[in-house]
């Protein structure tokens, strides 16, 4: 007996952290229990509308050009001539500009819901693509690096864009990342501006070996190795630390707490340190949120293991 | 019972391909068969001398200072108040200026040869450093990607280079390289001196991805993912190979033949080409070769191991 088609799909698709020191641009992995809701359900009404966002606290754009959400579900339900409506509505569970891709989540999530409940047409390859058509839509550039752990989960390597090629990697279980998010504003846009256009020849070279040992070292199942090389980073974060107060005391007390290694989650203003164990990242954690609390900021955490599972249905009606 | 010291030790280092594709001046590997050996011996006269060189063609410089050999022996047993003397000797196995890391053969094996007669006092990192003198000796720059695999065997990432930090990776044991020589002469610092100062950013990127890529291909045991990553460099490749005729018709040819990919050995003018096997990389030398002599150029051939063993002591006598 085939399966009754849902009425109303609700996926989730987790945080994720972005560049990882030496992968600007390439490097990212999925995070636990954070993320955006998304729930699609079948309108009499046709065509694709958002019909409410909770956790935004208002800030995002409702309109379905404006709107990631929807613009992800509209490119994909574009010219199938689906003899139904989808009604779509966001659970925000990420904070906006934090640095946790929290635009990829939305993407993602309307992706992967939309899909269910029109029969599963896409590949994965389909969806990431869908994908980065919201993160254009959400801050004017395609990029892949949060939306490829987003959906698919672990450690991941966006090798080249264009075509998408991605590598999956499973990192040890053990590990464990603290991402601290302090209460300030860093809008993605000028994180970008602030990027050199060129970069030095041994620069570049340095990033070259550097993003080779994580890689390396997420094999050898070396954490300090991990470590070494995602502080080793010398193009993006020196010039984006500087947007982040707090920065260096913030990765001082995660380091003098035990972290192997911390860098700038994404595109800022969180950090992330990574650990060997639960414990010591709870530690590390609060660590990170005193040394930014005796700078008059507060923030919020995520412990999380490093490279989790991707987006996922995790509600499913016929009502 | 102790053994008698050797009067006499001979060292072979091998050929190494450093580069491979994104990883300029951060990955390099070993070969089997072809390198260099160097053969020291106690004297009763004080000091490090060179007696005798073969191989070179005359071509090598026989000065203290300025030949590898004796500039990596005599900075290794500088200070030691050693009370025998050092003769040394010197068969080339490998061509000047092919980018088959020639100098860096001779400096390891002259590392290795010494240690061995003084009682082995140094580790592999501080061979490492005395070999990077040889280098810069040699050509001017105390870079490591070809002598850390000519003493490690492998496939070896530099990491960092002050201090120096590497890691050594197994490669598939079916992989071949298949590495072609031909008789042009492309002397490194005219090789160096095309290079790009600065890159653009996104260059840097994409070096990053494909540079992550052959190591996750390398414990994926992904050959093809490893060809598209070493085939996909844009910054060092595209300038340098202006300096090599023929490499768009060799490069075509290894690939029409079954080659996973191919680029450029080392600074030039040696092109490799990877396989899965023995039998395809003998195919695909030879259709090498014939290219190149359909453009009037004779050319030489290694096939190998991808990452065979390191440097090692290959003769000790007490006569």
């Amino acid at each position: 007996m085939m399966p009754m088609p849902s009425n109303a799909v609700t996926a989730f698709a987790p945080a994720t952290v972005a560049n990882v020191g030496p992968g600007f641009d390439a490097f990212g992995f999925a995070l636990d229990g954070a993320g955006d809701r998304v729930t699609a359900r079948r309108s009499k009404r046709p065509g694709v509308r958002l019909v409410g966002i909770t956790g935004d606290g208002g800030a995002l754009p409702k309109s379905a050009g404006r709107n990631v959400v929807t613009a992800v579900a509209s490119k994909m339900v574009r010219g199938l001539g689906l003899h139904f409506g989808i009604d779509l509505s966001l659970e925000k569970g990420l904070p906006l500009g934090s640095g946790l891709g929290s635009s990829s989540a939305s993407a993602v999530a309307s992706a992967v819901a939309v899909n269910a409940l029109i029969g599963r047409l896409y590949s994965d390859d389909e969806l990431l693509e869908f994908a980065r058509h919201g993160e254009r839509v959400a801050c004017g550039a395609a990029h892949a690096d949060n939306v490829v752990p987003c959906l698919l989960g672990g450690f991941c390597i966006v090798r080249a864009c264009d075509p998408l090629e991605v590598i999956r990697l499973d990192v040890p279980s053990a590990w464990r990342v603290a991402v601290v998010h302090p209460h300030i504003e860093l809008p993605t846009k000028k994180a970008r501006a602030v990027l050199p256009r060129t970069v030095p020849l041994a620069a570049m070279t340095a990033n070259v070996s550097n993003a080779a040992s994580v890689v390396a070292a997420i094999y050898k199942k070396d954490l300090g190795l991990l470590g070494r090389a995602i502080m080793a980073e010398t193009v993006v974060v020196p010039v984006r630390r500087m947007l982040i107060p707090g920065f260096m005391e913030v990765g001082r007390a995660a380091v003098h707490a035990g972290a192997a290694g911390f860098s700038i989650s994404g595109a800022g203003p969180s950090l992330f340190a990574l650990t060997a164990g639960d414990r010591r990242a709870k530690v590390v954690a609060t660590k990170m949120v005193a040394a930014w609390k005796r700078l008059g900021i507060s923030a919020d955490v995520i412990v999380s293991r490093v490279g989790s599972a991707g987006a996922r249905i995790v509600g499913n009606g016929r009502s």
